[in-house]
């Protein structure tokens, strides 16, 4: 099972995707969110708590994020870099592999199409995981698709190692 | 007492500045390191867990670090931010206040300019701490130049406050 993460330091989305039996299936999903009348240091500290929780409870046995691109906004890239940090550290801290994705492989994991838009990729995940999946905010949904990515890629590494076998 | 920090994933350089008594001592310097070979989530973990001794053992009562500008490269900008982030949650982990300060706000404390080079602060962080200041690497010196400069800003507000009082 893997836990798909979409990181931010007001709200982390989440979103714990079973494949097993080939058949994906939602099994939770959520946010972490920090208060913003804390200061960054206290809020990241507070995400930190949140995720270690999170993952204890989770039992995912892998976790997945997005490989991070900014070109336009650095001071936004810089502050979700500190939070993907602390939850890249998380993970760490209780022996999980992380996986990463680009957003270009997440996209054609779930839509067939690598530049596929936001609401494309939203009616998709709904479509691949079924009703349960909330259709907002945009950072769950996010969560689901990276997850679905690890699934599909991992699906794919399975047959190809079968094939060889 | 002050712990300076220079955030980053390799090599986190932190000097603890003492300015009791109305001079500055360098009380310890060093830095952070993480093994090249390991993958980055167990990385920051190992800087993690580096910061909590550190924080342990030093005996500061706030940490300075610079606030992060970049222009250029983004990728770098991240991967920094990814570093800061675990550092400033280990601070608030201890409890730690974390002040802030700007380049050049810090280039300023030390040299009196904005503007100056890297060589200029090195050689006026050597001139106010004296020679027990190492002279590699620059992340040791910029750690130092941050722990000045909050002890000179936490002066003038001292000065100040007294002056109103």
């Amino acid at each position: 099972m893997v836990l798909g993460l979409d990181p931010g330091l007001a709200l982390t989305g989440w979103a714990l995707v079973d494949g097993g039996g080939g058949m994906l299936r939602l099994q939770g999903s959520g946010c972490l969110t920090t208060p913003a009348h804390l200061g960054e240091p206290q809020r990241l500290l507070a995400l930190s708590q949140q995720a270690e929780e999170l993952l204890g409870m989770a039992g995912a046995d892998v976790v997945a994020v997005e490989k991070l691109y900014f070109r336009r906004n650095v001071s936004t890239a810089m502050a979700v870099s500190q939070a993907r940090g602390i939850l890249l550290c998380a993970a760490a801290r209780r022996g999980l592999p992380v996986a990463e994705y680009t957003p270009g492989e997440v996209k054609r994991a779930v839509t067939g199409s690598g530049s596929a838009d936001k609401r494309q990729v939203a009616r998709m995940v709904q479509l691949i995981l079924g009703a349960k999946v909330p259709t907002s905010p945009d950072d769950v949904t996010d969560a689901c698709a990276v997850g679905i990515c690890h699934q599909h890629a991992s699906g794919l590494r399975s047959a190809l190692a079968a094939s060889r076998a």
